[in-house]
């Protein structure tokens, strides 16, 4: 594949893909991607016994984890690494074991160097478990090898 | 043990260890606590390769974990409990394989029904590795069965 | 007017007039209501000389006042009197003197006592000067008097 | 005075001075600087009827604009300009007319073209009114003419 032809939704198909190869913990917590575009990414996740915290739902941590994995693939779509700066993150409703969670990262704003990302975390029957808001921050070199 | 006797620091301690001992997510990824105070949390990590981003260092949602299980650890300790409502965190430096990280809680304000606490993460060499700011929200119930 | 007849958002309109009636930092600022409804509000500004920053745009305290102020009403519009308890202000692009700012304040989630807002600011060719997220707090009492 | 000879906390002091110079809105709520250094600035306002909300207390809008102008005088006390990216406040006890307002920023983190500042917003008794961290973000140029 000669990757400096690909464009668009490819190109973003081709940085998610490289990420995720690299990305220990989201394979680690059977984070799958359902669909990479530019400036986008949905992502799915399960909630294992070994998510939960001590309320016994999901852990906030692992809510974010995969609101955050969504939001690093969106904003590395074009080939320009970029690393979050800060987030905010709000929980709205508790995530159970078993469910299938799924994230969707969408660009607000994309600028030189910095870039602004809404990503919400639903259940499947569609409920709002949290959602997350995230800045970037460009740094230096590509994301495909 | 009388738990109903507890007070001030024991009680946080008790309420603590009760959270950490339902906690699968924070057991998984080998969360220590290190100190409970009331109103207060520092817990311990180590970076495996199992928390590593597709940048290669600390997966944001791994610093977040580490960060939000301090949190509630400090916000649950007068064994009324109490959930995350939103957090934002800042990310100010990379975490690599091998270190350990050390996250503390600290109780800017506790209320009737609402708090707000600050929580560091700090490499072994006391860099700053990000910086956490989260309130919560009371819920039903007591902390300790 | 038998206000405990309305409903709605006849109430919200006579929750968003009550509050504006009071709101002396609003009328101060010339912020008008555009419209307001149940769990929504759009309110207008036009930037004045004495809301630039040293950097001649518009002061980011002046855009926040704006959709704080959008967010109050909408989060006020069932009668249910409710304070900002954390908010997230992203600034994506300078407003200038002369140009006239709308915030659009819409309902994310709104529970017993909690609820979340998404307020955007515009400038009035629909470029996005602010994003701003609030979880408010509900208060006793009521908003109508 | 020639300024490029000047260095540390007097080039704090010319910066502050400088931009409280061409901020409009600083100058309009009657903010005053009481100390500016390298990385820190600490202002005072005392709230006027015109900075009320609904509610009767200060607007928010107003304990922001004070948090952010101290904010914007310590992030650009280098002569290095910098803006708003991202900020977090949370509110955690009302303002009451005819009180004065101090709010101090400190700097977290300064970066090649990032930094990271708290700002506190306390009343004259010491009551914490508001916490404020924010992101900013360097722009070409400098901050003296």
């Amino acid at each position: 594949m000669e990757q400096e032809a690909l464009t668009g939704d490819a190109l973003a198909r081709a940085c998610a893909q490289a990420m995720f190869a690299r990305d220990r913990a989201a394979q680690s917590l059977g984070i799958t991607i359902e669909e990479a575009r530019e400036g986008y990414a949905r992502l799915a996740m399960t909630i294992r016994e070994d998510m939960l915290s001590g309320h016994g739902i999901i852990h906030g941590g692992m809510t974010f984890t995969l609101a955050d994995t969504a939001f690093a693939y969106a904003c590395n779509s074009r080939n320009v690494p970029h690393v979050a700066l800060s987030v905010t993150i709000s929980f709205t409703a508790p995530g159970n074991l078993g469910e299938t969670l799924v994230a969707e990262a969408v660009e607000v704003v994309s600028k030189a160097r910095t870039g602004l990302y809404d990503i919400t975390v639903r259940s499947s029957t569609g409920t709002l478990i949290g959602t997350f808001r995230g800045t970037c921050y460009r740094i230096r070199g590509t994301v495909l090898p």
